[in-house]
């Protein structure tokens, strides 16, 4: 099985941890770290991150994403540098136009249709064009609020409303948490504040249920998003923050999305606030499916962790990202997520039909290494040298069964004999027509007009 | 949109409630019905289940499955008959040489490798070569205890351990499953039972466990299963039931699966009994993920409904088997479940980016009709007839925009200037060099033979 090579771009709280998960898997492995951030710039990984490297090769964060983009060092890019499609766009581009398939934390690219149509479709273009996939995924969204849902209303014949929420403790964050979410504030700076629109807030809500409304077929006139403050009746206090009695504990954020008739179809609800239990708040992810005649609840508490669950889901989703079709894909279109604790490049294709046991007289593919790494010439570039040259032919099996990988004999359609090692290969022709290219319609016009003066021959 | 036709074979509480949950839904319709029992053959359906036929063709049951799995007749059969692959095998392949896909009730075809590995491989073997899928799914295996616990573990970096448990009440339930799940029974007559395995349980829990374990790259080394008696301490009565103080209130049924270090990684729990809240006991799925540092608990109360469960996940996962690569897939590999309230059939691609806008200068496909259906030639078959003739052809747009459905002006790559429907096929050349066909390699060598005398050209 060959090895996933991951080269990260921004190595804040996200992309570190994302580094620090891969390095502790098995078929998988950074390739490249890049961050502007200069008390980054020029460290090795394995050594900022102060983890063992186990023999994997050194690190060294770049500034230049051109360093660590690269088809040839990389089979993937993880973008964890903001949470707007806007502003992660250029990023993209950059990746896709280097045929790199790309997984985004960025909130909005969970379902950049919702409020980036445009620069989706662009997306999604050029990724069909470099033939390569591009994921947003996380905790939410990505799981929580949408993917969880989605796979619950799976058990229903019909849905009538469905209420989500999530309910955190922000206790744990540090300042710039505690001065983004508003704790501590009186209700009269809040309003300033909304006004002012200084007030972080969750981003996801709209892609959240335009994903799922796509995947449900349900038809949605109007999404509203409210956001207000929760005042605390006692004092609470946590590491970085204090709310005192009468002030902000935090902000509950919260969307009504409508459907044809009217009625309210998806609720979700996100309180964010500090030491909610102080006052007999239980955190939790809490999910109720209106369903025909009962009530699906589904509960996780405490609730599902934000920054361990944005990093696993990402990383966790790095096979599923690698055998898709290209394209700008979404959580609604992929296989499930699952935590991968063997080889994560055995994820990548899952076919257990492949490895089936093939009998005498079936038609197969059969190897043989006709040079080993060791063995090849020195004058061929390093990649290819640490490659086998490897010959592949087809036949009829003689032996009674096999199964890929054992040592086969076979008949070729002209009738020689071999013997050869068996693959999972499928005999059809695998190669297509192409993807079109563009560039290639525009030169063979160009050349019409230079020979035949416009004229088609 | 295209309609979608499924055909439903086995007609007992699954596959008449599937019958019922079809004919409520949009762009999906039943399109035949087979079951041998006499008193069903004959009868049509929408009157036999007491609904609405709402314009609907007639679906008349039948004895014979030839009638119904028919590619011109159906897009995808429901195989609603057994819980095991041995029984179910011949039917699969009947459908599969007829080229239409499968979706299976059958527990074990959840993930049929795990206790019959050769018929699994045929099945596999036999889509793959007719191009189409096949999926066994239902309420568990299918959701609960394997795809839950899956996408929940998506958001841990590391797992320890994981327990599953689904707690339901039997109460619901008629007289056949009292004796089959021997309530009410003596402790002694337990034990005889057990002896002459005469006792009904779950049929399941190797699927759940193998497809997790293959998900996650877990390397087990047993799956050990009990079963116990659950003894009463009071008497309880159901409708169709009761279990006196000291006799069984029903049976817990366990598995337990142990990875390489000899540790229990699945602990899969499945107490079914009549009454279980009288003492206490409250029904639920609950799943515990032991990830690394923290316990992820995961609750569903009450469980999830069984046969409705069952019901729903076979027919909201029709969309994703139509649109999958041939084989035998399993949920590991296939896009969320979920309720689908809208068109059916417009679950199938989701590919949002296929409807965006086109900008002058793209190279694109257009159609035109040249016939409508009711314009047809009187002479051609009666399903031609239904379908207009169209034509396709490429050009560049001349338009500054437009998206798919919009009548646009196009110049042809010859030059023709043309007025037609933009539409959201891809200009590429879509054929491929097919599948491999073993009849035709053999006739390939027969004609060798005869010509060349065993000689090639």
């Amino acid at each position: 099985m060959k090895l996933i090579r991951v080269a990260i771009w921004g190595f804040g709280a996200m992309g570190s941890g994302i580094g620090k998960m891969i390095a502790a898997k098995q078929g998988i492995q950074v390739s490249g770290v890049c961050d502007k951030w200069d008390k980054l710039v020029g460290r090795e990984m394995y050594d900022y991150l102060d983890i063992d490297r186990k023999g994997q090769p050194e690190v060294f964060i770049t500034a230049d994403p051109a360093e660590i983009v690269d088809r040839d060092k990389t089979d993937i890019v993880i973008l964890a540098t903001d949470s707007f499609v806007k502003a992660q766009f250029d990023k993209i581009m950059f990746c896709l136009q280097r045929s790199v398939p790309v997984i985004s934390t960025a909130e909005e690219m969970a379902w950049p249709w919702a409020q980036n149509k445009d620069l989706a479709d662009k997306i999604d273009a050029e990724a069909k064009k470099r033939g390569v996939a591009v994921l947003g995924t996380g905790i939410n969204p990505g799981f929580v609020l949408d993917y969880l849902i989605l796979a619950a209303s799976g058990t229903c014949e019909d849905v009538k409303s469905i209420k989500g929420a999530r309910i955190n403790d922000l206790a744990p964050f540090g300042n710039a948490v505690m001065v983004e979410q508003g704790v501590g504030i009186s209700l009269e700076e809040f309003e300033k504040r909304i006004e002012a629109d200084t007030l972080a807030g969750h981003v996801g809500f709209p892609e959240s249920i335009e994903m799922m409304a796509r995947g449900m077929g349900v038809k949605l006139t109007e999404i509203e998003q409210s956001r207000e403050a929760i005042v605390t009746n006692i004092d609470r206090t946590s590491p970085h923050g204090f709310a005192g009695k009468g002030s902000l504990a935090g902000i509950r954020q919260q969307a009504y999305a409508r459907n044809e008739k009217g009625d309210v179809f998806y609720h979700l609800d996100h309180p964010q606030q500090i030491c909610p239990e102080a006052e007999g708040v239980s955190t939790g992810d809490y999910i109720t499916i209106h369903a025909d005649g009962y009530n699906m609840n589904l509960s996780i508490v405490p609730e599902t962790p934000g920054g361990i669950g944005t990093i696993s889901m990402v990383v966790n989703m790095i096979p599923q990202v690698l055998g898709a079709k290209a394209g700008l894909r979404t959580m609604l279109d992929l296989p499930v997520p699952r935590a991968i604790l063997g080889d994560y490049s055995e994820q990548i294709d899952l076919d257990p039909g492949q490895y089936a046991e093939r009998k005498k007289g079936d038609y197969v593919v059969v190897q043989r290494v006709v040079l080993t790494a060791q063995q090849r010439a020195p004058q061929v570039p390093e990649d290819t040298a640490q490659q086998p040259l490897i010959a592949l032919f087809k036949g009829f099996l003689e032996d009674e069964s096999a199964v890929p990988g054992d040592e086969v004999n076979v008949v070729t359609m002209s009738g020689r004999k071999d013997q050869a090692v068996l693959t999972a290969r499928d005999p059809s022709a695998q190669h297509t027509y192409g993807r079109y290219v563009d560039e290639l319609m525009q030169v063979h016009r160009q050349v019409c007009d230079l020979l035949y003066g416009g004229e088609e021959a």
